[in-house]
């Protein structure tokens, strides 16, 4: 193995073409973009370059032997198939968000993974951030006690209708699969399993087109329930505007709450049932001391992803995010829209063919949009 | 009419002593308490005083002519009644939170006002906080368009076991007809609706006996949708120590957020529909300005609502929450009760008669408390 990672990126759109970039301008020492596939030529012009060649279809580029790692950056339906024909060349795989649409697609990827010897990583470049990593730490050192409560409110995806217009895959069934939940909403999802676990129901609200011209979900409102008893709400749109970011969890020892790029702790000095068993007073209520947090505010999102899977390549260090963890954020993702779709609860694991089918039906009937312009555009910081 | 509004309290319990204290310590100078009616005779004591004459039955005090006017602060469940035997004694009335448990008894209430010409009020002291007044005054102005988005946290109202060991009737369905939707939470549930107007769907999840040893709910979490279709969520808990109170409201000229004693203000330059309408930049967003909200800082809560309506017996002037507002919130409370009960989403208006037969059957179950001490306490502070 040579001491650079030669990648080639499949679908140069908005995030492919982002990820170039930023390998281009130095941030990924250990990578060098060979090759780059995408089914439309017309995009080549705009990554040309001396050293990348440019192919029509994926499985060129795979065959070409320029490549020994692979990005996929293209419309979600084909992230599973894409990766699968990776992991089958025996070529590394990172995975953009989410992991596919549907769990039954996922599940099969999965499966291939286990069976090939190739690194699969997956771009939850928001693992990296330095609060919802010091937020994972505090949950997992067990000092807060059991969690009781999740809120997140997540409605600073803030999109305007052109950004709907700018992709004809874009909040469509059938090119996309879905709206928030299915392109902005991965990384939350993912936080929330990978901080406070995966509920085991969901009870899902669900607006499609509500803000926008689009036919998927733009408003999403959920109440979830966790195996311990904790309950909890995740509420997003791609509709406010300037939306929120609010996301706090109380424990049996007190609360952490992350907003406006601040983390605070208020940590009780007992927890509170024991508190509650032993105190006589009928307003009292335990001390406890608020922390601004400090972390280290290293936040290195696609960069840290991606020199993570260079290290895992080259020397089997750790993934920040293993690929076949997409399944669980897509689950509740899917989750979420049976909930809405049937009207009801769902309880974890759920009916994944049910879900399949009900996707379908979605997808038959989807629309075709017209007038829409292939437009890629600089999506700094918009992740 | 005299100067002086002579006032008797029925029940000396927890509030109705914090209002006599109130009074006596000359905060309310248009008003002097005349009686106490409590029909636990042991009580008298702790208010006695050589102006004060105690009864051991409402009624006797309403004959005495002793009162102007009365104060109704026992157990929910006798609050219309007692307001509706002042009524028909030409007796003017304030009426503690709730109005009642069940709405059909506070329409009777409400019936019998109409045909009496007395002041009635309710005690929904938060009305006077000025950050509430100020977020009603933003929302009736208009300028800030209509509203998308309600999202109000509201789990400050912590209670350990011990509260709810201090009273026989508390958190039971015979004594108190619910847990903390009918004691802490009509203030918020009045305010919701006073300042947002009132859901027409609710969805509510409700634990009951949760974080404490009570047959009664102690976590809810409920779903709303507003007549205009925006959608809300409303979080409440006795559980969470330290809660959290942050009420947002998103609406299409921006957003406005309570939290921590501060008011925040950020005001769209273009209300979002617009923005979105004729924006060509796909991650585009309207330009804001934000603003901590400066209020005039006044807060007279019960203080406030007393000699309010003094001013309203005395003069005529308007009441801070006339009596038939009373309903509202208790409509809101009982549509989320019916809704966990159902087990599914409630429209408004409800089935009232519904709600009452699940309610008496509860009231029939409802366990007999035993080892309770019939504390009062200092609740300054509390409400």
């Amino acid at each position: 193995m040579a001491k650079q990672i030669r990648l080639g990126i499949v679908g140069v759109g908005n995030m492919g073409t982002s990820h170039l970039s930023n390998i281009r301008n130095g941030n990924c020492p250990e990578i060098t973009v060979t090759a780059v596939a995408d089914i439309r030529p017309e995009r080549f012009e705009r990554v040309a370059g001396p050293d990348i060649t440019c192919f029509d279809s994926s499985k060129a580029m795979l065959d070409s032997g320029l490549v020994d790692a692979v990005l996929v950056a293209t419309p979600h339906y084909d992230h599973p198939a894409l990766a699968i024909e990776c992991m089958k060349h025996g070529i590394h795989v990172m995975v953009e968000k989410p992991s596919g649409v549907y769990t039954k697609q996922v599940r099969e990827m999965n499966e291939v993974a286990k069976n090939c010897d190739v690194v699969f990583g997956l771009m939850f470049n928001q693992r990296t951030d330095h609060i919802y990593r010091k937020m994972k730490e505090i949950v997992d050192s067990g000092e807060m006690g059991r969690i009781r409560r999740v809120c997140w409110i997540i409605t600073d995806w803030y999109r305007p209708q052109v950004y709907y217009d700018s992709g004809a895959w874009r909040a469509t069934w059938s090119g996309e699969g879905g709206g928030v939940l299915l392109n902005q909403c991965p990384h939350n999802l993912d936080l929330l399993q990978w901080i406070c676990g995966l509920p085991v129901k969901v009870d899902t609200k669900m607006h499609f087109g509500k803000w926008h011209d689009i036919e998927v979900e733009d408003d999403v409102t959920t109440y979830m329930e966790f195996p311990n008893g904790a309950t909890g709400t995740f509420i997003t749109t791609t509709g406010d505007t300037p939306g929120s970011n609010r996301f706090e969890i109380t424990f049996d020892g007190g609360k952490l709450v992350s907003e406006n790029g601040e983390l605070i702790l208020w940590k009780l000095e007992q927890f509170e049932p024991e508190f509650s068993r032993v105190n006589k007073e009928p307003f009292g209520s335990p001390a406890f001391t608020k922390t601004v947090l400090q972390t280290d505010g290293k936040s290195e999102q696609h960069t840290g992803i991606l020199n993570a899977f260079a290290g895992a390549i080259l020397r089997d260090e750790p993934l920040i995010a293993e690929g076949v963890e997409g399944i669980n954020g897509l689950m509740l993702s899917n989750a979420m829209h049976l909930s809405a779709w049937t009207d009801g609860p769902v309880s974890l694991p759920f009916d994944e063919e049910l879900f399949y089918l009900e996707l379908v039906k979605r997808i038959k009937s989807s629309r075709n949009k017209t007038n829409v312009t292939d437009i890629v555009v600089d999506i700094s910081g918009s992740y």
